[in-house]
């Protein structure tokens, strides 16, 4: 495709202005007025809506339910606990006036719930019969940022909170593990991104956290996003907002926690784990429309044979479009929908019909255009949108590790984190983690949970490794 | 029910301490920390889920789409449209800090989002071609409440917002018909809300709007409840956001618009429609458990029946849940599901299970218990779910009818307020309409749409009468 409207700067001249470009024009999002807002256009959010559904089902699933609570929390709660208070206070957005009055206390906009909900649970928390408390909220947050980037950091996004509390440690730290299964599952089943669920370093973990655990996606560009966390919180907030319980015992104990998330950044890393040149490239799990149908020439026949075509796969349960607008030229609209990450395309002429035949091509791969019969489309697409998908999945876990450095000399490292991730042993000083930062722009992304033993002296100041395996390394978004 | 912990007054001795005590009591809602707002619980939120699938649903297949638009709004957009300002000012949360700074602008909390929305329809529509537009938000909204009242008026609640741009004024009343329609069938279909659609008077318009329709409730102690409005706009956010395009013709024009919507008050609604001295009454169609089997007796035997039989009914496409706290006594456990409003319990013994049956009680209705035997149960309960639900409109029909009176004398209209709504014809003069407010507390609801034509005078001032047809009038929340 040309450099024309929709035309996209390619990934290998500016990876920034490649996704900058393209999550506008594929209409996934458009800038809000206010700094750093985002509006969520239809395209994307309908993309949201699929994945919310995937995540959603699997939190039902498991026990948890969901609830709401309030956007506004006094200022004062997030100062129970010290460390929250410190790692939230220079995001938080503040309502002063209400109501045409100056509030008695500020309310601060919720930039997460932690608080608030620990509020309650304390309230509704009372006997070891009603733990465990499984809640989970889908809301908005806001945390101002300084360097807002569609998706990735905005002033407000959307997520699922999920905050459990449990009677003891095992308990809680059994959930947490759950919620970064689920994370795992969702990325690499739904939005083919192979993530590597690990540890968060002492120096990265949620503020407020006893342990933070994370999933960790690799960009076309080399750089990790933390895709979804979740943290064992200890009985920091439990202590915090008095969350106690009688034990079968008959004595008072202090719940145990858990909260983890899952954003609207999701999107971010579908777009930058899939996309190229050309535009968006959609898992099928995740497209609006995993085919499109572009009719050619106009006429009556072909259209009304598309409707009928786009019948049939709808029926067979597949998210179809028809694209109908005869204004545009063929070849504008197959850009269009290349552009915006549709994985297959049926083209539709008046010469196919003759010959019951479609062409069939596909957003990625080395298959070209196929002719294949319009009787037999509907009867192979969910297999055609499976492979599609296990592709993705597939090329994404290839392009990591080939990314992957393990690096047991600094060089290694260095070179491993500019194009990538660098696998080596770490002394687990923040001190060194500072330095390498300052040094290399890579930051511990985890210690992944399924990582070998492995021995060695840190790759930075030799001394002796802190977690008996690997930690990864990597810049990051 | 004795008055225990769980008891809440009678309707007939405080109908607004009944309401306050029940939604509480029931779990549905709790009081948020902040003045005004609340804790949507999970029994409440499930409701809300259900009632949100079946809108959406509807909102999806009539084409429009779900996109996302930023909670902040920089408070200059609000003044652009002179009304709407006016009538919103009073209520606006506005944030003035952010991320440690003292803001340039400050920044108001949704109310509504006409004006966001607006700004982005302008940047978004230039053809004829690009419309209709039809989008619909799910979010957040805040309006600083005086006299909060969980569900009915609340500091923040939850919301669709339906927002569209239109070639003309046919194609934008189309429209906002058709949103109505929506909403007079989710109450009637989902809720059991038998609902009058009809036109607000000048006085009760939404601010900024032409025409302002609505759907009108009656709770059970005769006021009435605004459970959806749907406003033709005219071309007054078009003119103020500059929504326009290129006609066929080549001509600029100007975008005509609409916006409806429906929130968590039909919680509310719900609540004070069909509920009783003993709690809740859910409609199937909204009840997060439509069957809660409450199994008696230690053993092993009866609770594993009970599992058998609720996997037999969700097999059936029912919502059942097993209660088997069995720390708490049979007796607990009936009252605690009707004051939950389920409407279908099962009881389950060790002799029930001898001779094959279980015990089936009707949450309401004149038919006490039945034995039914154990295989039959899930084959009838879709049945007997469906009655119960018809019941429960046929009921509120009733009610609401009985309760509407006809009145041609100032006697009767004042009589009529005093337990439910009056039928009347009225002059549609502002001020005669405030002098009844004075005299009676109620204000019209709407000229409904299907009343037929009729003369008269107005009941209060015996000038003629203005719409052609009756107007209802009643107390309302
Ligand atoms: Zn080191
Ligand atoms: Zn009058």
């Amino acid at each position: 495709m040309g450099r024309d409207e929709r035309g996209v700067t390619p990934q290998s001249e500016d990876f920034s202005a490649w996704y900058n470009e393209l999550v506008a024009k594929a209409q996934l999002v458009d800038r809000g007025p206010a700094k750093g807002t985002m509006v969520i256009r239809p395209y994307g959010y309908r993309l949201w809506e699929l994945l919310q559904a995937e995540l959603d089902q699997r939190i039902k699933d498991t026990g948890h339910e969901n609830a709401y609570f309030p956007l506004l929390i006094p200022e004062s709660y997030l100062q129970r606990e010290a460390q929250h208070v410190e790692g939230f206070a220079p995001e938080l957005a503040v309502v002063t006036h209400a109501g045409g009055k100056e509030l008695e206390e500020p309310l601060v906009v919720r930039p997460t719930s932690e608080t608030i909900i620990g509020e309650m649970m304390a309230k509704w928390v009372s006997s070891h019969r009603d733990l465990p408390l499984l809640l989970n909220q889908w809301a908005n947050v806001v945390r101002w940022e300084l360097r807002p980037r569609m998706f990735l950091r905005t002033t407000e996004f959307l997520w699922q909170e999920g905050h459990t509390a449990h009677a003891d440690e095992a308990g809680a730290m059994r959930e947490t593990m759950l919620a970064l299964g689920l994370y795992t599952e969702v990325c690499r089943d739904i939005a083919a991104l192979p993530v590597v669920p690990g540890e968060k370093t002492p120096g990265e973990r949620f503020a407020g956290a006893v342990r933070t655990f994370t999933v960790e996606a690799m960009m076309r560009d080399g750089k990790a996003l933390q895709s979804g966390t979740s943290h064992y919180m200890g009985t920091n907030f439990a202590d915090a907002f008095e969350i106690q319980y009688t034990s079968q015992a008959g004595r008072l104990e202090r719940c145990h926690t858990t909260s983890w998330g899952m954003t609207t950044r999701m999107i971010g890393a579908v777009v930058m784990t899939h996309g190229d040149d050309k535009g968006l490239v959609l898992p099928p799990r995740l497209a609006p429309y995993q085919v499109v149908i572009v009719p050619i020439g106009r006429g009556e026949e072909v259209p009304a044979a598309a409707r009928e075509l786009a019948g049939r796969l709808k029926a067979a349960g597949v998210r179809v479009h028809v694209d109908d607008r005869d204004h545009l030229s063929p070849g504008y609209r197959f850009n269009d929908w290349e552009l915006r990450g549709a994985p297959v395309r049926l083209e539709l002429g008046p010469r196919d019909l003759e010959s019951g035949t479609v062409v069939m091509a596909m957003r990625l791969g080395q298959e070209g255009k196929r002719t294949i019969p319009l009787g037999s489309v509907a009867e192979i697409m969910p297999g055609v949108l499976a492979d599609f998908q296990a592709f993705l999945l597939r090329r994404a876990t290839e392009f990591r590790e080939a990314r992957t450095r393990t690096a047991d000399t600094w060089q290694a490292f260095a070179d491993g984190v500019t194009s990538g991730w660098a696998s080596a042993p770490h002394c687990g000083r923040a001190v060194c983690e500072d330095d390498i930062k300052a040094e290399t722009a890579a930051t511990p992304r985890c210690v992944p949970l399924d990582a070998p033993p492995s021995g060695g002296v840190c790759v930075r100041c030799g001394q002796p490794g802190a977690y008996g395996k690997r930690v990864l390394f990597g810049r990051s978004y």
